[in-house]
């Protein structure tokens, strides 16, 4: 949660009246997405979100990810969608970064996810993986391999101070992953932060999916093993069979895992793991005491990629 | 801004439940309040704020803070008004904490403030104070001068590091209004809190206050005085007597000033700016390095207590 950049009402006014979405009558900054300066923007016209691109996200990757989100509101994804300024732009500059204008999705988010929910997951997933298969821009993961790598390196020194062994076991594990990781499989657009955060329900019905800002071209099975991990397993770290298998079966009635994919399920879901141990216990160990973001737990994960390096038949996953 | 306290979709639909005011469409947390866990939350009906109160803010003032709003709404003054449940009651519980839904009230703060936006707030000030006279309930003013000699030994170790000289300052500051506060003038209802930040406006038109948590019964010169130091002062620290005359002259065609009052406003500005600047140098000085809530210069209150310090007649305040 962040507003980073305050939007003055001057600076506010000339930037909306670049569009046509009426005239404003509050802006006010929400605590919501780490990485970026967002505001709730209402007109006369509707409900907007104006968000200021931080220096977290990589200038050169927005026209990925507001092009993406054209992209999958176009095939009827329910995701927000960019609006574009009367020059045509959805892309422009407010307080000297980066910034768009979005539409407002309406939902909440599931704490506790049940299974009806993983369900309506799985299809909501498998329909985002067919809507981009046509999306013409290219976006490396660089939070795959590569990326773990270099995390890696950066919070060797300091894991120990989580768990005396957590260096030595993120080193044998990215070891691991290295010899393990598919060479070949469906690749596509993929999400990649897919928590139950970033997704809508209203009266328990999907209502959409948010936050492009991790989408990348990638193995399409790896953004399933994404959200295995964060929305199957109990708060008490167990791992829920019955919820995998929903989330698992409405994907497939929706997009066909193959042979090679169900068999690399159990090593994606290994690597789904490591990448979010890293990320938590990079942020761990940068968190600044007293600040008002409270890091994640990153045990949970480590948790998480225990339990899969148990697992050598996706079967334990629920799948049949 | 802060969101402290996170209230999962259970807990909302629980809360929720209990009023009137439709289903629930979306819930976002803002970046509004350094006192309270603030939701902007919107359902079939309408658009409403869910306050969760924090520890800042004393239980047993809610009743009067909530009143109050209830009590200046009911006189016809723009300002959020406190939606009673189905039982009658405005305050309840969520999350462990005292909570209550309030009236989304429309408008941006201007950032630079025109002598004809003071004129406005001058004019709403006069509305509110009378507004306020027949509201039954009290609470003192604890940030007046017995507040201010206990902020003042909490920061006295500390304020040289501000500036060396400015623990010896504050004291002799102490010392003179102790000697020279005003023992009788008008009293009743004052805002306290009246920064820009907390009066909307809408195409230059004042469309409504916020923030009542700091509202209490003191002189009501001294409110003004308040609006004086926040709304007359240049970013350069010059004080501007165009906006102070603006804003003093709309208030007296709405509220006639005594000659006591007149006479007690340079030593009531030095109050204000005291006040200001004994709560600024605290948060300095307990401000956690890295914490995203950035502190207010408290040099900025300094200097106008030392701009008012120089003056002798109101005169200077534009007023005649």
């Amino acid at each position: 949660m962040a507003v980073y950049t305050e939007v003055g009402d001057d600076d506010l006014e000339m930037f909306v009246a670049q569009y046509d979405i009426g005239n404003v009558l509050s802006c006010k900054g929400i605590a919501e997405g780490v990485e970026n300066s967002n505001y709730l923007l209402s007109t006369d016209r509707g409900t907007y979100i104006l968000t200021l691109y931080e220096k977290r996200v990589a200038r050169a990757d927005l026209p990925y990810f507001l092009g993406l989100m054209d992209h999958l509101a176009a095939k009827g994804i329910a995701c927000p969608t960019p609006i574009h300024g009367r020059d045509g732009a959805a892309l422009r500059e407010v307080c000297a970064r980066p910034a768009a204008i979005i539409s407002f999705l309406r939902g909440l988010w599931v704490r506790k996810p049940s299974v009806a929910h993983c369900a309506a997951l799985g299809d909501a997933l498998g329909a985002l993986h067919l809507a981009g298969r046509d999306f013409p821009l290219r976006r490396a993961n660089s939070l795959s391999l590569d990326g773990w790598r270099k995390l890696s390196d950066e919070v060797a020194t300091g894991a120990y101070e989580v768990e005396p062994s957590l260096g030595r076991e993120i080193a044998a594990e990215l070891e691991a992953l290295t010899a393990s990781w598919p060479l070949e499989l469906p690749v596509g657009v993929i999400h990649a932060d897919l928590f139950p955060d970033n997704v809508f329900f209203l009266d328990d019905r999907l209502s959409g999916l948010i936050d492009f800002y991790f989408a990348c071209n990638d193995f399409l099975a790896y953004d399933l093993a994404i959200c295995l991990n964060a929305w199957c397993f109990e708060p008490s770290g167990d791992f829920n069979a019955t919820k995998a298998r929903a989330l698992t079966t409405a994907y497939r009635k929706v997009r066909r895992l193959d042979d090679a994919e169900l068999a690399a399920l159990p090593v994606l879901a290994r690597g789904a793991a490591l990448r979010f141990l890293l990320t938590r216990l990079f942020d761990w160990l940068h968190h600044v005491e007293g600040a008002l973001v409270k890091p994640k737990d990153p045990m949970e994960y480590a948790r998480k990629l225990r339990f899969h390096r148990g697992v050598t038949d996706p079967a334990a996953y629920g799948l049949t």
